[in-house]
């Protein structure tokens, strides 16, 4: 909406962009986008582009103008650990059917150390961050204390020096948990099952099939049995401990060069407004469907920041202010007025 | 239903039962009877009596005719354990913010070893089990290859050396667990707390204050803090594992001498429709609420079970066999029958 005012603003004053714009509106970003890798393969011609800016993402914590180089890919997964097949009044077989809750809360303590470091062998191959890129990193202006604080946190987990390091590396993460019931459904039973709901963000240097094998030798290491739904009462008399684990490749990570032609024509329209106080990311945590333009296409991408970071993005009550809102118009306006370099 | 429609049989017969009977409906056991106690205590007189027959639970895995002399107490409890103030985006955040399953996890998987035994010192105090008592739990006419088979599950947990001596030692058990979101309403954030619903079976060696004291101690020394409600921004700051914890005594363990006058002429009325076949057990895992008669009036109270044992019992699709709710009213008739030894 920033940008569509700003294409008005610019119409009512009779004016013109400095170049030709291609509008792309991707309304299913928050389902990974599954129909776009396809689409821009299949229409190269009509997607055929210099630049790529995204208007996807919130802001540096500062909530300066932001631009992000790159972001990670997700791959996303489902586990579920399986006890008695139905849930079973905890009176009655408390002490002897076995309770998944316990079994999934071993598996998942085991995943991470208490410094929220991965202890999978190779999860974290592949990366290693330049001096000259943790010099770009150190540049992003923040402080720990100031996210702790705005976190509601005493102390973050050590994947990374900084917090710009920390994204520089995939991530596990369990996004949902559920066994039984709680609150006023709460049932005394002994539950049957737990879903656990998984996702990893990734980055160029991390291929989302070989982390996701990876956490599938962890989960057979540790002695479960996999099936593809549900046990069989043959395997549920064999196997002490079953479990079903599938998961999807979603949105590939990227990475354009900050110093890249596009990273400079951006820095310098926005300098024309913002002055110094522009923020450049070498890459954001989110994932971003652009990989398909950036790997089919070859076209460099940065994105280009406007919602408040505090805006509750993918939670209830997701929001934007009204001040981001006006200085992304700002923000669109000095781009459009930005000459293209010869 | 079983015992109205056998004194409706009575009746229909010009036949009057051989003793006087007071009939108590609770319809809150599920609640864990709150009002069940004082009324009991208030009442005395109005509930003055010689024996108390429970119409309450399954009858035993052989869906024998059952009788039981005792029941387990409930104690439950509510464990929350709090991450960053609001659930996070996981790619802007993963890395950086801790995740609360993971913590939880930790703190649940070290609840139990890998045999289910509960690994809190001093959880299974007080109880000892003589060989007599241990030759009355092997009359029971089970075994564990049916059982395992019956619940879909290869390995019991080894609590006892068998099913009835399971039920003789107090349990502790996760009803139902909830973090994020799962499903088709599946978020990518990392959630912001841990819901853990939690129950514990008691018998009348072990105190429910007590082994509740246990597990909060336990927690405190996982170097959880613990707050009553919410944390403070201020504990949010200082403490890097904050939790809340909270419990509730619901009824009180009891057990009936099997070898007593109810025990006797139960088995007595009972032979005369089913033989010899009977199961006696000495406890039940579930809860009901019988102690305030045992306790307070000092009325020797025995359980007689009519429901099939794979009748969902406080789970979806709770149902009764219909063979069962009509050996359930010849019981009743039986025991309506039985004259009261002088």
């Amino acid at each position: 909406m920033a940008f569509i005012t700003a294409l008005e603003i610019l119409d009512a004053a009779n004016t013109k962009p400095l170049y030709n714009i291609k509008v792309i509106m991707d309304f299913q970003e928050e389902m990974g986008s599954p129909h776009l890798p396809a689409t821009v393969a299949s229409q190269s011609d009509l997607f055929a582009a210099d630049m790529l800016f995204v208007m996807d993402g919130t802001r540096h914590l500062s909530n300066l103008p932001t631009l992000t180089y790159g972001a990670r890919g997700i791959a996303t997964a489902k586990l579920k650990v399986f006890g008695a097949h139905y849930p079973l009044h905890s009176g009655q077989y408390g002490n002897f059917a076995p309770n998944p809750v316990f079994q999934a809360a071993k598996l998942i303590s085991g995943l991470k150390d208490d410094t929220g470091r991965v202890t999978i062998p190779g999860f974290y191959d592949g990366i290693t961050i330049t001096k000259k890129e943790k010099a770009l990193l150190q540049k992003v202006p923040e402080n720990l204390d100031s996210i702790r604080k705005r976190l509601g946190i005493a102390v973050q987990d050590q994947v990374g020096v900084n917090y710009q390091e920390s994204l520089q590396y995939p991530s596990l993460n369990i996004r949902g948990l559920r066994s039984g019931w709680v609150g006023d459904k709460v049932r005394t039973i002994i539950p049957s099952e737990v879903l656990t709901e998984i996702d990893m963000r990734l980055v160029p240097e991390s291929d989302g099939r070989r982390l996701m094998e990876l956490l599938k030798t962890y989960i057979k290491e540790n002695g479960y049995h996999l099936v593809d739904s549900i046990p069989s009462d043959k395997e549920r008399a064999i196997y002490p401990k079953l479990a079903s684990f599938t998961y999807k490749i979603g949105s590939k990570p990227f990475r354009t060069p900050m110093d890249s032609p596009i990273g400079n024509f951006l820095n310098k329209a926005l300098h024309k407004v913002f002055g110094n106080n522009i923020v450049n990311m070498r890459t954001t945590g989110g994932s971003q469907p652009m990989a398909p333009f950036i790997n089919t296409l070859n076209v460099p991408a940065v994105s280009i920041r406007i919602p408040n970071p505090d805006n509750n993005i993918h939670s209830p009550n997701e929001n934007i202010r009204l001040g981001n809102f006006l200085e992304g118009i700002i923000t669109c306006l000095a781009i459009l007025d930005e000459p293209i370099p010869k």
